[in-house]
């Protein structure tokens, strides 16, 4: 194991058996994922933001408009907070009450910072695209210098974070278990369909590798 | 149309011709999400959540133990942000920088309430349960006067909220659609696997109707 050390903002306290420090397992989540909820005060607010992200060792990169709210906002090093939640299936138990879902999820506090190194701004927007598509940025046109200047990049370690997670069936009362009910779990998973070509795309161009290894 | 009447906070400013302030479109995206992502501010920090909610009519129930952070905050009526995502697809530019991401999102503003009327609290938490799978609730054990006094039901007003989506294909530079790189979309959807039984199920108990239904 290699945790990262808990505070008292990352401590799990509801349910403590579900939570966990491992810094591979909270990756790993981060990895599966492809938004995050970024959470910040603006005017005395908390703002909830889904966005893409990239990760590079123990660092989240985040990008956008240096116009957007939240880019605006988060640039100048607030405190925020980054969940990531995968949804793992429904619990389906024989009450009502010990109902509940399957999921792992990642809770992270810290500030941003921007990236103002070149060399750093491409490789974070080369890891948004691997983070969505595996070898992708190998097929496509690079960012050109206009490009690159209209994206904000900001950087956030990984410094304080915890997972949470529920995985197996149901726990019902010891008195329900004789009900003659079904319970069990229902999984659920993100799962991709056939690719949509672009209405423009001109003839005779065949679906990439990255696209292809994706479909499984 | 039945439009929410916008705010300076739900205003979409980024891409506004994603935004859309319809109430059927609002509650349409609401019912498909499982998960929502809960922002409040504690102790000056900035939280996000994940969590389970229903919805009757015009307003959201979220649930939990009375000993739970989130709860205990929100319960104060504190202001809050409740953000809903679903993932639609990847969209894939011939550009890394065109490079987006189909969805429908909801963010929410305002104030929640304890429900303290047993009526109330007991339609919010069969609507937790119809959310999760329609027809479950006749299904199984109805809460119980000790489950019910456990359970502590915010609710939640709609009365400040927007939408914001993005659909179709990729919107590249004019100059590249030349390239010889394929472009579109990969479509996403969260999709249910054969339910697995409770190694504790009976024998001779049969999947039950509202499963039976979500498997389509």
């Amino acid at each position: 194991m290699n945790n990262i050390p808990v505070t008292s903002r990352t401590k799990v306290r509801r349910a403590p058996k579900r939570g966990n420090y491992d810094r591979d397992t909270i990756y790993q989540i981060l990895d599966e994922g492809l938004i995050c909820h970024i959470g910040f005060i603006a005017n005395n607010q908390p703002f909830v933001i889904p966005t893409a992200y990239g990760r590079v060792d123990d660092r989240l990169y985040l990008h956008g408009s240096p116009a957007s709210r939240m880019i605006k906002t988060l640039q100048d090093g607030v405190e925020m907070c980054v969940t990531v939640t995968l949804l793992d299936g429904l619990v389906l138990a024989r009450s009502a009450f010990h109902h509940s879902m399957n999921y792992r999820s990642v809770v992270a506090f810290g500030t941003a910072t921007v990236v103002e190194d070149e060399g750093e701004k491409l490789a974070a927007l080369k890891a948004f695209s691997e983070h969505i598509l595996r070898d992708r940025w190998e097929e496509v046109r690079s960012p050109n210098p206009k490009e690159l200047a209209g994206t904000l990049v900001l950087s956030f370690p990984l410094t304080e974070a915890s997972a949470k997670m529920r995985s197996g069936p149901p726990i019902d009362d010891e008195n329900d278990y004789d009900l003659p009910v079904w319970a069990g779990e229902l999984p659920l998973s993100l799962q991709v369909s056939p690719p949509i070509a672009d209405p423009r795309l001109s003839e005779n161009i065949a679906i990439s590798p990255s696209i292809l290894n994706s479909l499984g």
